[in-house]
């Protein structure tokens, strides 16, 4: 099935089973060179917003990208991740403080430094404009003690719920809807104030809404904080800092213009 | 500019602008309702791939899966990763005996249990069989010491890798590509055959080709060995364990009728 068309004259004639293959997430092996385009740019268009509209986001759309978050895979079909909808203000007023708290102490860190003044002027967080935060949580006592495929590694569940925020991210980004990972928090304190029990650890604190906007290119890369790296340094050929030369160094999200000003 | 069109009459008309923006990644605010079911559908038709065919994964491919990773969010914009592609049958046997070793211990854990023979017959890796490998890695010391935003939670570093791995498994599903994450390894055995600097962390192992066919559901959850959970019940408002009744309950990737069998 091709799924460029449908949209088109064939959706009229779509069998029901057609229909329930659709729905159960089938898709051709390969994708048309335009549905591989659109993948590519959702990916490179999506943003970390920190400026937000105060519009709630509607439930549909919000199930849509809980449900992207929840197809992620894994580690032994695990599932690790909850999802906390915090919307009271008391709430993240309370998160708010943590993030004050462990922000003034960078801001002190970098004192004297050539961008402290550009760091006190960045807006890190939308926690109390964003009309949605999300605090999304590894459970790693779920399903006991015996995982499949965690053995040697058990930070392979913390990962598959980073997996899972990666789908919510650009699930989100397909229905306008921005999302921003606050970091800068002390963690042991934002799990007591969500009351997660022992062997629940927070992965991500996500400030969810309509953004302000959509920017080509990344705020840090804006501002002149830091530069993409090149993808070709990034790669190598069967051991550690052997060159691949695979890649044309096209940095994404760049238009040609704006890479030359640099 | 409404994506769908791409293919459609009005390409030829593109300005040399619109076209410089369309490579710069932009996509509208919002997409289309049929853009946002094919988000949705390749998410959840997204597989761990275990069996491969020989067939080498074209370089034009392997770079466009390569770029999506690389336009993944990062911590401070550290974009802390590096893709070691691995072609080498003498590494992959190497790393193929770090995994029967650590297998064995988990089959030895699982004797007499009632999983036990279904644990045997799992074939939970392609290493010698897919046309390559790509260890995905995090440098925590890039950028020096300071980077923004990692201050309380330095796994933030490798989340961002993770995020990475994510936009790197749904773009290579597009190219019809599969993809697999090995985790039964001994991780300091594969950073050191590898040959990994001290301060670099092997965050994943994947193996990447054509796979023999890519299922409508997750194995584990085709064979019996777990189930999908359900969305609603790991969604919550406010504060852990408070119900937020958000979700219809309906499994992603799971037409219907099979959900009907369960």
């Amino acid at each position: 099935m091709n799924i460029s068309t449908a949209s088109g004259p064939e959706t009229g004639a779509l069998s029901s089973a057609a229909a329930a293959s659709a729905s159960a997430g089938i898709v051709p092996d390969e994708l048309t060179p335009e549905e591989k385009d659109l993948i590519q740019r959702l990916i490179r268009a999506r943003r970390d917003i920190r400026k937000f509209k105060p519009d709630a986001v509607p439930t549909d759309k919000l199930r849509r990208i809980l449900e992207a978050a929840h197809a992620a895979p894994s580690v032994g079909f695990m599932q690790p991740w909850n999802f906390i909808l915090i919307e009271s203000l008391e709430t993240r007023q309370q998160i708010k403080e943590s993030f004050e708290k462990v922000n003034s102490g960078e801001k002190h860190k970098l004192e004297g430094t050539a961008k402290s003044a550009l760091y006190n002027s960045l807006k890190l967080e939308g926690i109390m404009e964003s009309p949605l935060n999300i605090a999304v949580t590894c459970d790693h006592g779920r399903d006991g003690a015996y995982v499949l495929g965690r053995a040697t590694m058990p930070e392979t569940a913390p990962y598959s719920v980073c997996l899972a925020i990666e789908n919510l991210w650009l699930a989100a980004r397909s229905e306008g809807v921005g999302v921003g990972w606050v970091s800068l928090l002390d963690k042991t304190a934002v799990q007591n104030i969500l009351g997660l029990p022992p062997g629940v650890e927070l992965i991500a604190y996500l400030c969810v809404g309509y953004p302000l906007e959509f920017t080509p290119i990344p705020l840090l890369q804006e501002i002149g904080w830091k530069e993409r790296k090149q993808l070709d340094s990034l790669i190598f050929k069967e051991q550690w800092g052997q060159p691949a030369g695979l890649m044309l160094d096209e940095a994404p999200g760049v238009p040609p213009a704006a890479q030359t000003k640099h």
